[in-house]
């Protein structure tokens, strides 16, 4: 028996209408739809193609066991996540070796920080294989502020809240133009105050949820970091050329 | 009368089908269809919607007066795109003054070094404007070449060919994951140079064109710097994580 085909589909940053024709055309082909989700919710990717999905289709949901970093004594985050992506891979491997195709859906673009890196790691090498690249939340953020991003020559810096505060002050420091990404769990307090401290906050912009339903933009300096969510960047446009 | 409405509309990296269907829908609903295009070249983001198109749809063609920055003495190409500019946005200004739509077209996201950010910097702030992202080429190289490009909280670097190597180096040997543009003129030697010198090599993929008719994938090694086109990149993707 031929094994089936396994796809890494980018269904975008939230609003249903961003996704492609290639993605929602796989979509509607693949005999099993795998998704990530946390715990006790929808998932974000299977939220955003759920009106394409017909019944027949058969859903594979992947369960994240942790969703923090830090965990109680004993337990190890890496551990604990290595062994999903495994388990879940896995049992993704068990319907291509039955014949019929996976999509797994991931929003946002799938190699870009997508939960699919991990099963694209474990079965891209024994499977044919397709990713179908997506928007991603940069471009959604920055079309929500309605800001160009980057100009000509200049470069682009996308970086994680999680950096320490020297870190990110030489990477910003650096930049022509930059994306901050995982502002949530706290750190949005910490980039917001570098970002002072380099004279970047005139010209930083925050989006939260971009083209998600739940989507607000609001100024950086009236945001309460101890409530910015997951899905929020900062963006620092680079200098405007030609204007 | 009221005025016209702007669209920024990203057509993606040049495969027709990674369009999203936000684009499509606000692509048909459009009177007037502006683009830009090289003098005797049909356009890339023409060339991605062309078939969508409907006769009654009118198209304006927005021709670059140069494409080189190095000109003849007595010319600045500063000076000369931003003339360009200006006359493009006042030609698209007559069309919404007179109540008509009209949608800049854009290949990958048109935010992110897309002509369509001259634009918006000139008639944002009069007119009615929306933005609609699109599927970037760094994407579309990833999803060619097969590659995670970063992991959990690696920053990514997105940098241009034409750095000189001392800021290549400096930026290149920061950074967790890279991707670099603008290889065309000569730019790819020296970018390989730089790699070769950091040891970044063995990790540096590179595609031409992705997911257009014309794309290629070879081995970085074997790129002929003098031929290597605007659309090629490098990937440098960031080192695995969980695997």
């Amino acid at each position: 028996m031929m094994a089936g085909k396994l796809f890494g589909l980018g269904v975008g940053p939230g609003d249903p209408e961003l996704l492609t024709l290639k993605a929602l055309n796989r979509l509607k082909a693949a005999p099993v739809i795998a998704f990530f989700a946390a715990r006790g919710r929808k998932g974000n990717a299977f939220a955003i193609v759920e009106s394409h999905l017909a019944p027949a289709q058969q859903l594979l949901r992947l369960e994240y066991p942790v969703t923090r970093e830090k965990l109680p004594d004993g337990q190890d985050y890496e551990t604990i996540l290595g062994g999903f992506y495994d388990a879940s891979a896995d049992a993704i491997a068990r319907h291509l070796d039955a014949g019929g195709d996976v999509a797994v859906i991931c929003e946002g673009d799938p190699l870009f920080y997508g939960s699919y890196m991990y099963i694209h790691d474990r079965l891209a090498a024994r499977y044919d294989t397709e990713v179908v690249p997506g928007v991603s939340s940069i471009f959604a953020g920055a079309a929500v502020l309605g800001t160009p991003l980057v100009y000509r020559n200049q470069s682009l810096s996308v970086l994680s809240g999680t950096l320490s505060p020297d870190d990110l002050r030489a990477r910003l420091s650096q930049a022509d133009a930059a994306v901050i990404m995982k502002l949530g769990g706290g750190n949005l307090a910490k980039v917001r105050a570098t970002l002072a401290e380099l004279g970047l906050l005139a010209r930083a912009l925050y989006v939260e949820r971009a083209t998600m339903a739940a989507e607000r933009v609001l100024p950086l300096a009236e945001v309460d970091p101890e409530t910015s969510p997951y899905f929020s960047i900062i963006l620092v446009p680079g200098r405007k050329w030609l204007s």
